[in-house]
């Protein structure tokens, strides 16, 4: 068994309001930064896990996300990246 | 002026406590997931920022991390991608 760690990006679902990233573009505009249209605000999870290989340690990862760590209804997760440590 | 898509990952420093990594290592130990040693939460920022060219985007966004997005005591942040749309 090799340790991995794993990357997750969990983010609001398309189409979903995401209040805490209007509130934080709202903030952006009063200190100045205008340029910004949008903010989106998820998670960013990081797994230590053990497993076989990258592949195994993916696998567990998105069973992990369907059965705890992401939202089905609201949100969508992406495994970002798979690294041996 | 292009568009450019900014993602950050802001995620607590090495060495600071994260209780909620805590409480989602145990809660995926609970579901039987026991090959998860460590998790680390932290947040995933999407930002749709006008500037002319990506390295503009990158330092405006590096800004508004330093002003507003990260803590500074308690957390790091990366500029993980900056991609034009």
């Amino acid at each position: 068994m090799s340790r991995f760690r794993v990357s997750i990006h969990i983010v609001p679902r398309r189409g979903i309001l995401d209040p805490q990233g209007k509130a934080v573009t709202d903030a952006l505009h009063s200190l100045g930064f205008s340029a910004v249209a949008d903010t989106r605000i998820g998670r960013h999870v990081v797994l230590d896990v053990a497993a076989p290989n990258a592949a195994a340690a993916d696998t567990a990862a998105r069973e992990m996300c369907d059965k705890l760590l992401a939202n089905p209804v609201t949100e969508d997760y992406e495994i970002a990246k798979v690294e041996g440590v």
